[in-house]
């Protein structure tokens, strides 16, 4: 299947990123048809053109013709879908997801599967701290990272189709990791940096702190603005990894205060050295 | 003394703070003065029109001259300044600083002064993640907060100088916090957060991470270039306050931890809840 201005794509799931997906295949000329759960959504995608074509009902011949499904779902309400609705996909089509965490979910989605239809996952790292269609953005996968994510099962065509679909939507970088490496990636970068903003956000009660506030404490809890339902569900997902990635960081974070303990100001210096170095990598381009 | 364009404003250190405070007052219309260490930052500042007259030496005159001196230097050089130059400071002089910690300071300083002198301590919440002369801006100072920190030894008419340097400066808030109180709140909001963005960029070695990196993590450590020098000392001058502080955080992440350990989703998404409904309140207005 080679992915062009024919390719019949359905949304399964109109939320924020699905309502961005749509957004930027449309504006590229793509003809975009979703399915999702609330009927407000559907009216309001559909007025707002960003989408052809959208219902509430798993309409059978919408799910069988599609060449390009795309499930902007929560990961066990893909899985829930595919047990439910997974036997309407026809042979050649390719699905494709936006799940946050790797490893688990791809041999459960796989199992559901009929013969001839692929699963190529995917994890566009961009989001808000808003959700929904209403939210929904294309501009969020400017200067963004897409990952494609796949295993030895998938076909050289369909790891291709899934990489246009990054450059398509307007990534700025599109990459190949395997599950077990994007999960170690996505634990790191991720999932760790949340759970530190969430306990820092937890861990005093002090109405006067936001009238003392510096830009330094504003943007390391700018995550802490979280959607509960999504994320702890993403944490147990991945919770090997993340344990140890939370380990990790408590290592470093506990040496740090040894030397404040001690008064170690050499110690203290060579990790805010070590820290000032690595960091300058990261500066944007 | 009250504060207008007649009065005879000194500052001590030309670097990025005291730079920067001399282009607010000149853009603000007063006479600016300053001393600073290198004949380089004396050249840069006074061709760039940063300042009205600067030099190297600590001229008599110039010191003795000053309604109101401001010094814009690490701590222990606050303190070795005094120690050497402090007699040159005449009766009704007020001197003030940018000192990021304060308990430990304010007694040290006051202990130096001539009769007749005021120190009036502040703290302009306001920075770059580069520093010196070359690159002061006084917009940095633009939405930002200004913390004046009395004690009962300050007069009336003092606190009222400082604060109306804030404003004047262009700071967004200006307010007043006891010694004791202004620790306690840096320690949380800026020295804390320093401390887990130096941690987080030690914690883990691989190169690649700057590959799939997205914008949390950028956010989260933009504050982890960091001026060794100067923060060790800052870290050290409010050690028992900011090793609390740690502890508090260091519980509420292992709190975090043991729900995502136990996988019990409750517990993790009140947290989240109550990071969420914290935040909401930090959005700038």
């Amino acid at each position: 299947m080679t992915f062009n201005k024919n390719t019949r794509i359905l949304i399964v799931g109109l939320g924020l990123l699905g309502g961005s997906y749509a957004m930027a295949l449309k504006r590229r000329g793509f003809t975009v048809n979703a399915i999702t759960l609330d009927q407000a959504d559907v009216d309001y995608a559909t007025d707002k053109g960003i989408v052809d074509y959208a219902t509430t009902t798993v309409e059978p011949t919408l799910v069988a013709e599609a060449d390009l499904v795309i499930f902007a779902l929560y990961p066990h309400t893909f899985v829930e879908w595919l047990e439910q609705h997974g036997r309407l996909l026809t042979r050649g089509t390719v699905i494709t997801d936006v799940t946050g965490v790797k490893g688990g979910i791809i041999p459960k989605i796989e199992a559901l599967l009929p013969d001839g239809v692929e699963y190529i996952a995917a994890h566009p790292m961009a989001g808000r701290e808003v959700g929904g269609v209403r939210n929904a953005d294309d501009r969020i996968f400017y200067g963004a990272n897409y990952i494609v994510v796949p295993t030895d099962r998938n076909t050289p065509e369909a790891i291709e189709l899934c990489e246009e679909l990054g450059w398509t939507l307007g990534f700025r970088y599109v990459s190949k990791l395997s599950p077990e490496r994007h999960d170690e990636m996505i634990g790191f970068l991720s999932q760790l940096t949340h759970c530190i903003a969430v306990s820092l956000m937890c861990a005093k009660d002090d109405p006067e702190l936001v009238r003392y506030t510096g830009d330094s404490f504003r943007d390391l809890t700018r995550i802490a603005r979280i959607n509960d339902a999504m994320w702890s569900e993403l944490f147990l997902e991945n919770q090997t990894v993340l344990l140890e990635e939370m380990d990790r960081f408590r290592k470093s974070f506990d040496r740090l205060y040894d030397t404040i303990r001690d008064g170690d100001t050499a110690a203290m210096r060579q990790m805010m050295r070590l820290s000032t170095e690595r960091r300058t990598l990261f500066d944007k381009p």
